[in-house]
């Protein structure tokens, strides 16, 4: 039996909430087992940018990571946010180290190629180092990660968090059973969006197809269900969708996801 | 026999020179052995400090770390200046992993007392987690640590780069055996502050306390001469003061301190 795992995803909704962070840090730090933490960013880069002059610039409603904004974005989530959660997790006797990417070359990356768009310093992941991590994790530690990769090259890329935890999960498979959850500002995936209670609670492949088709799952849930089932065939056992408390038992619906 | 580790410290004069920085990372990543980076901070930390609004606050030519200022030197030292070296590094086939103190709980200190003076968020350093670093370095990582500590209880601390480098280098000497190297703009010691060629080639107990007392060592040698000894004092081997370049046999003058 391989030992198990839990893969978390915080996004900027959370991390920007102090109370809701605070709560979620101590939820997180009495998870039992193994754990890694992925957090999103949120828009303490964009309001820093701001502050710096650096304009935003968007395509088709894309943000455009420009160098400018790289180095922003390694600013605010790889120093800011990361350095503040690893501190406050060690003060709750959780050993966290902060990782980009970079850091053991623990994600590697690469440049998202130039078709009708230019997207900037946007990597697409190639490869987790299931190894590295797994000798964080061997030593104790608790890896939390930040939203940016690299290109083994020496440049540093920015890389959507969702797809960064579900790459992780992936990666780790191979040694842990691996479960993955995706905390975010709703109970879990809605039957209708209207209505906050109407949660899926459980959603397998042949459900998902359904949903698909009914167009239940649309926007901003697509690239999010992509990322959870591409997880579960690439041998993550489970997926969990919800509100941040479903990591500590607390809340009583939520939608988990199986092949 | 213990095996041998080689602790690194540069200074913001170097890392914002890219010329010098690329040299450095080059030199850096051709050390053979174990070994540690740490890096001070420079002027970026001021420079956005400024654009953000956030005034420098100084008491008799020391800054004083506000909550803002630690929030910028967070950004700067831990996130933009951290990040990019451990890029760099991995696309020069060095595993680098980027550290604050917090990260691994590898570096605890206390905030510094207030006495006369109020420095606010300024970190005196209790502990320096040889275990932790040592796993790291036999996973075949090496620590590249930032200038940020933390007190355990959750709060990160700016801590002088020049003190986490000897205390990193004492801290790792139960396990190795341990030299420390400062790079700075001067090719070491001199004998007369007006002659770039005035090295003193070697300085022990006895020659440094006549240099004191000559007042050959003086202001800003001081305190660095006071983390060499202190070093030299508490295990590690042996202290090299010089131009970058000496990391890599590349400079015929620089200081070696011994007991």
């Amino acid at each position: 039996m391989k030992p198990e795992l839990s893969v978390v995803k915080i996004g900027g909704n959370i991390i920007e909430n102090e109370s809701a962070l605070g709560d979620f840090l101590n939820d997180f730090a009495a998870m039992k087992g193994n754990k890694i933490l992925v957090h999103g960013g949120g828009r303490t880069a964009t309001r820093i940018a701001g502050q710096l002059g650096i304009p935003a610039q968007m395509t088709g409603g894309r943000r455009i990571t420009t160098r400018e904004t790289l180095d922003v974005i390694v600013m605010v989530y790889g120093g800011l946010t990361n350095k503040n959660i690893v501190a406050r997790l060690q003060g709750l006797d959780c050993n966290a180290i902060g990782l980009s990417g970079a850091d053991g070359n623990t994600i590697t990356s690469g440049k998202r190629p130039v078709k009708d768009v230019d997207y900037g310093f946007a990597g697409d992941i190639r490869e987790v180092n299931g190894k590295a991590v797994k000798a964080l994790l061997e030593s104790g530690m608790t890896p939390v990660f930040c939203a940016i990769t690299h290109d083994g090259k020496g440049q540093l890329l920015n890389t959507n968090a969702d797809t960064i935890a579900s790459e992780v999960a992936i990666g780790m498979s191979e040694h842990f059973e691996t479960s993955l959850y995706y905390c975010f500002e709703k109970k879990g995936v809605l039957r209708n969006v209207e209505d906050d209670n109407s949660v899926i609670p459980h959603i397998d492949t042949e459900s998902y197809k359904q949903l698909l088709e009914t167009r239940v799952i649309a926007d901003g849930m697509l690239p999010k269900m992509h990322n959870c089932f591409n997880a579960l065939q690439r041998h993550v056992g489970k997926v969990h969708i919800g509100l941040p408390g479903m990591i500590a038992g607390k809340e009583d619906l939520f939608t988990t996801l199986t092949l």
